[in-house]
């Protein structure tokens, strides 16, 4: 019988730079939850990893440059927050030092106003402000930016856990981007290691022995989209971890989420 | 705890034109699996709410317009199949009269090449192929349409469930879409009757008393995308009974998929 379940990791501790983020999810998942099992999924929101990697800016050493004032005049404030198209949430807009951070991770400006500025990341992932981010941080003069590489982020937390644990888990990092075409956002994985991120079915026949033409699933997208139903975003629980999706975990680490990334030449949907 | 488990729906007969769909579900649940209860959440495919509701083409009595002729030869054949671009299954790009099929289900063509017509449907959704779609259907001369009014058949279903099991279920529809900036489909809901299918965090506050300033959760599609995990694609089993999500399960039926229609003109995503 197919099915899955996914349980919240409860009471993480408030992750700082240099903490040994594998660490504190293998001691949660043992203590009064269950221990992590081979084959199981442990989806992250990016938030932690970033933290622990030291990824903050803190923005009173931000020194903006002119095209931050300018793209600060020109965005205007607020109406990301009051948001008629809902994106991530960031930094004000307002502030030109939190332009200025945006501007510094992002390779190209798709569209920037309403108080928003959607780029395409170092990484090649389109999201809202680079996906620069003020919530859920205790400093409000800070902003956590994403994991400089979050597939390496992912292997190595993969790999601490097995040396922890013993246990051979599919890690995934998330992080709720806006869509094209649809209001609100989903979580999508900006990382994974362990687990195939696109479950290719081309070619492959149906149940009616004609052959599937075109099926070709985001896994990973639609795992980090499921840890989002498991907590509650302001539980401080980002850690969720899956069972019954033993069939997507890899023994190899895999393309990780980079696989996902569609360029611009090949997209029908823009 | 936080947390959720999804079950798919096994022994589901095939559906056909007329077949009340909602009596299938609750004696499916009731045979040897558990019994639909309050507060859980029913996703099913598209694709055999189309079927009872007889929306399905018979391409043997199409007659193609100039207009399909012309864009079955200008998008070409193949390329949808071995996709680069990977949209959803389809009937043959090449097939004049799946063209035309796509055509009317259109209000607006998107683009067209590779294979693909990726389009706005009549519902407002932007999907490859208008959402016909060829795989699983047990005549090759037939393709299945999109639902109608898919928020109105989920109001149905869920009316029809209520009325037999004496439960108050939330019901979803989903279909895969291709996505901008990113490769591979999702399943995304497409109709939904008893969910908020939005989570509005936007000026709630988060765990450090900081307002989330644009936190918009698009709930129904997280769901969908959930039900993709808990079956084989091949398996015939196109339901999913979610459990640990009564949160979102409202007792109105509430505005439905149509809510996640983003018009153009509030989309930074393009």
């Amino acid at each position: 019988v197919a099915g899955l379940a996914a349980r919240s990791l409860a009471g993480l501790p408030e992750v700082h730079a240099g903490d040994d983020l594998a660490a504190m999810i293998a001691s949660r998942s043992g203590a009064g939850g269950e221990p992590l099992r081979s084959g199981e999924i442990v989806a992250i929101a990016h938030k932690v990893v970033s933290k622990a990697e030291g990824a903050v800016v803190d923005l009173t050493a931000v020194e903006p440059t002119e095209r931050a004032y300018e793209l600060a005049a020109q965005i205007g404030g607020g109406a990301g927050a009051t948001g008629a198209t809902g994106p991530a949430g960031a930094a004000s807009p307002k502030d030109p030092r939190a332009v200025q951070v945006v501007l510094d991770q992002a390779a190209e400006i798709v569209r920037a106003e309403r108080g928003v500025i959607v780029c395409r990341t170092h990484h090649g992932f389109v999201c809202a402000n680079a996906g620069v981010d003020a919530s859920n941080v205790e400093d409000p003069d800070t902003v956590v930016v994403l994991p400089l590489d979050p597939d390496r982020s992912a292997r190595r937390i993969r790999a601490r856990l097995r040396e922890l644990t013993g246990e051979s888990v599919g890690v995934l990092i998330g992080d709720s981007f806006g869509r094209a075409w649809r209001h609100g956002q989903c979580d999508v994985a900006i990382g994974c290691a362990g687990i195939a991120p696109l479950d290719d079915w081309r070619g492959r026949v149906d149940g009616h022995e004609r052959v599937l033409r075109a099926t070709w699933l985001a896994l990973a997208d639609a795992v980090a989209a499921t840890a989002e139903l498991a907590r509650a975003k302001d539980s401080g629980e980002p850690v969720v971890v899956f069972g019954g999706l033993e069939r997507f975990v890899t023994e190899q680490d895999g393309p990780g989420a980079a696989a996902l990334v569609r360029p611009r030449d090949e997209d029908l949907f823009l």
